[in-house]
């Protein structure tokens, strides 16, 4: 069997083949495939850029500017970046209407374009995480990391414990919700969305400070207790009963993956570091860094965690051996490529009509949503005081960084309304929570730190307990 | 509407659903799809790694390491990277097969994980020549490019018409073919692949040099002369006669497209560093470049021509400005993790059981391809007698620089076959054509460059007619 058999086997040539050979459709689709990327690419950094630029100017995150490039280019406006779960398809999209208008592609290749090319996009978008927090996890320093550890875990328990319990109780007894649906929206109040806390906290500088380092431990081991309150809740609607053994499963391999990674990681490293330096060709430190990165995000991902705690799991340990410094300025590019994909999907995904008040249906959800902001902010903002024995911290900074919920209270949302447990107007509120959090954090987070910036200046040379003249 | 209304809303989430939650399969799929991503990468960088150090080792190109080892994990050993046009589909898939065993993912959505999976690792192939091209723009140098204009413009026209009327005169008069398979496997022979030549060249560091200029502007014209002459032969394969129209608008499309951007780009260059300059977020100067690149790119590859084609014109006219060294530093980490998987994946897909002359049925096909190979080699090896005006250059060095066919003669073959043009044998011995040029050419053309070398160190301070003593 020879590869010629199949008229599909140029998928991968970069050659457009002209409209004349209708015999290989395929080969013409995998050309206007790419066609299609590119041209979504472009839209994508066309927008973060002239978002993140503008934000730039008005002494706001960039990233604030990226997500909200993200909506007008999205579902909600413009339409050129819209993914097929939406309504419309391809025929909704303005890429493809403009792909259709420049190149050669009939409408009936139109939708297998459209739907091969948003799922590049997406694995793009999450792969634009991953490397995120590959970054993050080089730029952190687990020595001091594991020192802020108990601050950390508090932050994190209290973070998850208040908000569910505040919001629950509230949803119940204020709003008169059934107990299941309340619990549903209440869990959808406890993971905070790493990915934009830590590109805040990067922009601002922020990151290596003692809050910032609090932040990032507790975020990510918010999603390490996201992910276990989502299983439980998700048993809890489906079947009135929680799979313990399911829990138990989820906690101790996290546990088990983070401990023996990063233990592992560090035992091996000097092997990293003579392997890297034995090798003649290019690219040697960066690839062997990302195979390193990637095999650990892939364990994290099958085992359910997160692909993303895998290579912040990779970063850390590869923080620690002396080529840190050439890693990061290499991986810094990379991210510049694929983290602006992440962020303007995001935006791009989001459909703001729900805020819509001149929309009789959305008013219900408008009023709860409004308690449920109260209780996201109210129930991060209270874990900075559950901070011990660092003088001077800024309390405010840590409480706010947990603000976000972004990605993760979505897929929350997703899976209570396919269950079917979530009413529409729940729905609806737990949406506007997560778009009001994520995108009031980026600008609350740069105020709170720039209030507090005496405590800040008084942690950089080493700890000042008191200030005499 | 909302997005909570569609269970595929989190299909960009990195949360990995736990497998109680039957009702969002989607979700798991797309966190399963990102896993088989990441594993597919893995084994990408692991066997370029592999590979190329190894070569590297015995002193030969890395990129020759590359191909080989794409070839061990690909259809025709390893069987990790297979893609959906082979027999076995995703149970012919050893990566599949791993990402079964290792998660919870069931037998019904393995093939949609595989098709997607396999569409992202195929187009971030083709974004990496892409890259590559661009970075081969980058590192070339317009104005010497245009001096050598003339000869590479010959060259590639020799190149393209001696093969072509060699191959297919040889065939009819030598093995009996019939005029229009013996025309169309002649078409096969002519174009050079450029993304193999151009790597080779850059790991000889003789991008630079004359003959590497000569061969880069000969072999991007030999891609455009490729277009034309697949365009022509498909026709005429298909209905007998040869659409004008099509011709000349191919024609006329690409040097419009060549000269317009590259005169336009030139025009527009200070102006675009004018932009980078005012920019303030981070990536600024790569974002940019890569907008223009994509943008080129997508314009190339709609109005027919190739993606690289835009790409490697983008990095031409980037190359007049005075960011070029910065932005050459940013886009090599780029071009380190996107172009191994071109390499590999062009490796990956070469089935080389053809090769086994103890099939019977393979032994027809070798002994037409050992013609094919013979006019491969030396219908491009001519093309260096042609150079003229050149005193002390490489002549060999340019012809054997254009003897590898890569991924297009691939694109011939396949378009022959999926028209019923080919029979079977003359289509196995293009395929034995392809990968024997494919991996001769990179040992070869450092062979031929080591031996001349009193040319190139002849090269290096100015023109040197004469060695006088």
């Amino acid at each position: 069997m020879s590869w010629l058999s199949f008229p599909s086997v140029p998928a991968f040539s970069p050659l457009a083949l002209p409209p004349l050979l209708a015999t290989s459709a395929e080969a013409v689709n995998a050309s206007l495939i790419l066609a299609a990327v590119l041209l979504s690419l472009v839209v994508v950094y066309l927008a973060s850029k002239v978002g993140g630029e503008l934000c730039a100017r008005i002494d706001l995150p960039p990233v604030l500017g990226e997500l909200v490039a993200g909506v007008v280019v999205g579902v909600s406006a413009l339409h050129l970046l819209v993914f097929p779960d939406g309504v419309g398809g391809a025929a909704d999209s303005l890429i493809m209407t403009l792909l259709n208008a420049t190149s050669t592609a009939n409408a009936d290749s139109l939708t297998t374009i459209f739907d091969a090319a948003s799922e590049v996009i997406s694995v793009m978008a999450e792969l634009g995480v991953v490397i995120l927090l590959f970054e993050i996890g080089l730029e952190s320093d687990l020595k001091e990391l594991l020192k802020v550890g108990p601050q950390a875990t508090i932050v994190a328990i209290v973070g998850v414990v208040t908000p569910f319990s505040l919001g629950t109780v509230g949803l119940v007894t204020l709003f008169g919700v059934p107990l299941v649906p309340a619990i549903f929206a209440g869990a959808a109040l406890t993971a905070t969305s790493i990915g934009i806390t830590a590109k805040v906290l990067a922009e601002i500088q922020q990151l290596t400070s003692r809050e910032g380092q609090i932040i990032i431990g507790a975020a990510v081991l918010d999603d390490v207790l996201g992910i276990i309150v989502l299983a439980v809740v998700a048993s809890l609607a489906r079947e009135g009963t929680v799979e313990i053994s399911n829990v138990i499963y989820l906690i101790v391999s996290a546990t088990v993956f983070l401990i023996g990674s990063i233990w592992l990681g560090r035992l091996l490293n000097p092997l990293f570091v003579a392997l890297v330096d034995r090798l003649k060709t290019r690219g040697q430190l960066l690839i062997s860094a990302l195979i390193f990165a990637f095999t650990l995000s892939y364990i994290a991902d099958v085992i359910q965690l997160e692909a993303i705690l895998g290579s912040f799991a990779a970063g850390l340990i590869l923080a620690e051996t002396d080529k840190r410094r050439e890693l990061e300025e290499q991986v810094i590019p990379i991210a510049d490529m694929l983290v602006p994909v992440f962020f303007i999907c995001v935006g791009a995904r989001t459909d703001v009509s729900v805020l819509n008040p001149f929309v009789p249906e959305n008013r219900e959800g408008l009023i709860t949503a409004a308690f449920l902001i109260l209780v996201a902010i109210l129930g991060k903002v209270v874990t900075g005081l559950t901070v011990f024995g660092q003088p001077g911290i800024n309390r405010l900074a840590i409480g706010v960084g947990m603000i976000p919920r972004g990605e993760v209270g979505l897929v929350f949302a997703a899976v209570g309304s396919a269950s079917g447990v979530l009413p529409k107007s729940l729905n609806a509120a737990i949406i506007v929570m997560v778009i009001l959090t994520t995108f009031l954090a980026p600008p609350l987070l740069r105020v709170v730190f720039n209030r507090g910036k005496e405590a800040e200046l008084a942690i950089a040379p080493e700890e000042v307990k008191s200030e005499t003249p």
